[in-house]
């Protein structure tokens, strides 16, 4: 019986290395191979991430995912079966998407979309992005790239995480009571953990002046959506994460004023792709050649 | 008969120096001065400049604008007078906005936004600014200010003015036929003049990739409209100025398909304020201290 390789996207196969029996599952229908010759399951990208496909699967011994949670994945992974992550894949994507809603809530744009949809010319000042001071709370890869891409907007950044790092002027989020009162925007991009499920809530709102902005790119939980709703409008936000994700349409979060929601797209631009392919074509490579594997988050027996 | 200056804000008049008699002037309603009294004349700064304001100064010897644009004040400017503009004061204004139109097209804002007042969770991948080639015309102070915030998001810049400039990199404009194809966006940035009108019409937008985008933050003219419109959303275009300027309701422009409109707003955000009234403040000490103004765009006699 042959071992094979199912991975998402054709280019995959073209670039598998010599030796390596490799078949393309988009994600899309049901998989056109035979299951219980997989060994190595690259895990399609996407909302539908067949996971349940893994218990067909007698042989498997890596689960590659392409996205940076896994915790979904633990669950049915069986005993001895390697799983990685895809770590590190969506930062350039999600940093990229946290400045385009910074600059969206800081610029008026839903404004002058409504305005347009009304054809009406009706200028005035706005907010800048310029001189206001940014917490990035979840200081991380990601965090870093979101650094990188506000430091020419003439932005001050404050980095916090969960644990404090002073030599790399990192405060722990026990320092955020001090910190949120002066904050123009707060950028939201740790994970989701039991320390971190409504990290800003009611009283860490109460202390953000008027009209500062909360950007969550992290997870939905992080923000507490009730406390944010009571808000008002007093303090902005620009989420593509929400609690609870996906939004029902009768959820009052999508018309609260001063709100502005994208569908958890962050991570999904088309700069994932490349990176995505060339990073599956190098895991691939490392387990014909006996290499360790990148990113595995859970080892195998 | 005292001599007087008229500033449009009140920090201005506080920050004086000494033995300069100062009135403020904001633009609203009509001046509470003698303006037979006023020398020195900083037009306020907004839709209506009160340029009429100028014939009833006997005494006028400079006039300071706060924007870039300055032909418009020639016509009003009596003989002997100085004119000073606000080069300068716009530039991280209106290179944060130039940022925030790519990104809102890059990553497809306006669709978020029309699903957000449709309540629909319905993510789909977009494009990114990352690695993409972005073509800045008119490569000048807000050209490298645009420059320098999009380096860190992984795009290749493309330099073009007028004239070339081989020792910064910089294409004249006749090599845009060249550069044309191989551009994911076009930022116009260069000033209203005789050879940059219609600078990109229907030859240059038949030259762009399918799905291109033109954005522009220098003047509408740069753009030919009809020729925009005629593409039919093949090129996609996202516009802080529009020719006419401003856009009729019934202009067909409001509707075309891949267009964004933001309304004149890209120099107008709050990071003006500070550097103006601090512009402000240093002319008039030079005034006082018989020091050259800074930007003289017209000299007196």
């Amino acid at each position: 019986m042959e071992e094979r390789v199912l991975v998402p996207w054709p280019q995959n196969a073209e670039n598998a290395p010599d030796g390596v029996h490799v078949s393309v599952y988009t994600g899309t229908g049901g998989p056109s191979v035979d299951l219980s010759e997989v060994v190595f399951y690259v895990v399609p990208y996407g909302r539908d991430q067949r996971l349940d496909l893994i218990e067909r699967m007698p042989r498997l011994r890596v689960v590659q995912l392409l996205t940076a949670g896994y915790e979904h994945a633990l669950g049915a992974l069986p005993e001895g079966v390697v799983l990685a992550n895809g770590r590190g894949l969506h930062d350039a994507s999600t940093a990229e998407h946290a400045v385009a809603l910074l600059l969206a809530a800081q610029r008026d744009l839903p404004r002058w979309a409504r305005d347009q949809a009304a054809h009406r010319w009706n200028p005035h000042y706005t907010r800048s992005l310029a001189e206001s001071r940014v917490l990035i709370v979840g200081y991380g890869s990601i965090g870093a790239a979101i650094e990188e891409r506000l430091r020419p907007f003439a932005t001050e950044i404050v980095r916090v995480a969960r644990r404090p790092r002073p030599e790399q002027d990192v405060y722990g989020i026990e320092a955020l009571p001090r910190l949120l009162p002066d904050a123009d925007a707060v950028v939201l991009v740790a994970p989701h953990t039991p320390d971190t499920e409504g990290l800003i809530g009611a009283a860490e709102l109460a202390l953000l002046a008027d009209g500062a902005l909360v950007v969550n790119v992290g997870r939905g939980p992080l923000l507490d959506t009730g406390a944010l709703l009571a808000e008002k409008g007093r303090v902005r936000a620009a989420l593509d994460v929400t609690d609870p994700e996906p939004l029902p349409a009768d959820h009052p979060l999508w018309e609260a004023p001063g709100v502005i929601i994208t569908p958890h797209v962050a991570g999904g631009s088309d700069t994932f792709y490349p990176r995505a392919r060339r990073f599956v074509d190098d895991q691939l490579r490392r387990w014909a050649t006996g290499e360790p594997l990148r990113n595995v988050v859970h080892p195998g027996g």
